[in-house]
């Protein structure tokens, strides 16, 4: 048995405090990981704030994990103590169901998330299952990865699922800890790149990271100007938008794509569908393999999400930054 | 110059009567057909009706034509007289755009169709471009092929567009013209077959056609009891339904497609989409190179719709039949 030193929420909305817990005995297939760094998401807040019902207090927030292994059980397989490892959304998942056997373990039905009955990397140390820990490759800047593990893979992935191509022309809705990963992973794709955003401060930064066009995305008239031109758009947003206003700006055959969970129905006409081949899809995180494969990708290209370091003690203050809307772009806590 | 005999409507909503116009001399890129056969389309009787405002009077319906090539001109390829041929919702495209030169001819944008501002199948001749005249392969039941040419090729085209396998389950919305044939082809695919339909009395022909399954498409705890079982769903109703019932019998990464113009926009839950990687699609007709494929399809599966022949002189019974719901399942004409 030893000790975890962690921060917690007690309740609902609660600010985090220093918390101390048991880790049990070793499983066989377990991994334990000496926490390095750890992003801040927005759907710990979500968590902190339980907003979607599934939250259990204490809660230790922190699913976007660096680190090294400090110790594994009996059965862990490609993993020894002292490698360079991240940890992500899900820890475990079932091994055996049609989702986890295809190499799609992110759509395992009982994969089981990091911090949703298991406590989170706002800590020293984290629990998973080995084939959730994923191996750093040589040369990661560990200061910066925490965020691939989340916000990273959320926005790979459907560039992927998509079959987006370098010739494409593509856009992103919503720069912010999602959306600006995105922005460069498409620009080293090699695409055409358009930003949608509401906020104009943020042109210059956006054509740094590889917008080639900036576009308002609440400006109905500059919408119309590019009706037709995009092959893929990826909604990072939750927001409710005019979604027939961007199906208007794809071309035949083009895809929406959204990875933010917009909680009122999106209202589609079918005819913006049928009449240009086009589709509206989504997706949640990617599989493992893919996470190896994104990493492989943001060594060789120098891709990393632009971070503002706090040190883990100053949790609440990062949490704040990021409630308040100042985040640029994405918070990561040094342990 | 020679005279067409045709059916026209002389206004909206009316009833058709007898109709003679003249051909002017055949264009050098053009093809006339003599009509042997000619489908009845849900689409011909919402054109007479103006129901999409687009009619122009008088107005010769028919757009599922099959015949002979009776005239040529000039720089026509691929064809000559006497060729056994057949055309579509569309008779001309523009030929050098992208959709055009990519092969996707029935996304152009200048695509005209056959009943849009010229005459259309009911008659004794029709005249289009080379390109949209479709030569017959050996072998083909011309009696029944003319549906092929609108309702077979939309429900053809989504089952390649969207990948289907044949180790998926698919679902069939809607037995009727479209769906109909939709059952056929994806059987014959090796596919397991779900015809979802709100009418008990077609359940033994819909086995017959080829559905292992047959669900009531209204029946809510009959669509939560295949929850999560389909790779892929074709709507081909354009009635308003519980789209996000539809998408929880969709396994993982499953698509829905319409090729069905529902008018209400379709609400879709952006989590419905997310947490299972499924899509909302649709799409129009197919592409001329897909229309051949299809036809060679059907003489080697001995797939044809399942028609009802009417005598051209009788084309207002047949509209009257098709307008009661009494369809099964696809009506034609014989010139």
């Amino acid at each position: 048995m030893s000790k975890v030193n962690a921060y917690a929420a007690s309740e609902a909305g609660g600010t985090l405090e220093t918390f101390q817990y048991d880790l049990p005995a070793i499983g066989n297939e377990e991994v334990d990981i000496k926490i390095h760094y750890c992003g801040v998401c927005h759907s710990d807040l979500s968590m902190i704030n339980n907003d979607w019902g599934n939250s259990q207090f204490p809660l230790v927030p922190g699913h976007e994990i660096v680190g090294e292994v400090q110790a594994v059980g009996s059965e862990v397989k490609g993993l020894k103590v002292g490698d360079k490892v991240g940890m992500g959304w899900y820890s475990a998942s079932c091994m055996h169901c049609d989702q986890c056997m295809g190499g799609k373990q992110h759509l395992c039905g009982d994969a089981e998330s990091t911090i949703v009955g298991r406590h989170g990397g706002f800590a020293d140390t984290v629990r998973g299952h080995w084939s959730w820990t994923t191996l750093l490759p040589e040369g990661i800047d560990m200061a910066k990865a925490g965020p691939l593990f989340c916000g990273g893979i959320t926005v790979f992935n459907p560039i992927v699922l998509s079959g987006v191509q370098p010739t494409d022309k593509v856009g992103v809705i919503g720069i912010g800890g999602l959306g600006h990963p995105a922005l460069k992973f498409l620009k080293a794709w090699g695409c055409e790149v358009t930003a949608f955003t509401s906020n104009k401060d943020k042109t210059e930064a956006l054509k740094k990271m590889g917008a080639h066009n900036v576009v308002d995305s609440t400006d109905s008239t500059a919408l119309e100007g590019i009706a037709g031109s995009l092959d893929f758009i990826l909604n990072t947003t939750n927001v409710k938008l005019d979604w027939n206003a961007f199906l208007t700006t794809l071309a035949p055959q083009g895809k929406l794509h959204t990875v933010g969970a917009v909680l009122e129905p999106m209202e589609i006409p079918a005819f913006s569908l049928i009449s240009g081949e086009k589709s509206v899809g989504g997706s949640p995180l990617g599989s493992i393999a893919l996470t190896r494969k994104m990493l492989e990708f943001c060594v060789r290209h120098d891709i990393y999400p632009t971070v503002e370091e706090f040190k883990m003690e100053d949790v609440n203050e990062a949490l704040a930054h990021l409630e308040a809307g100042k985040a640029r772009f994405r918070l990561v806590l040094k342990a």
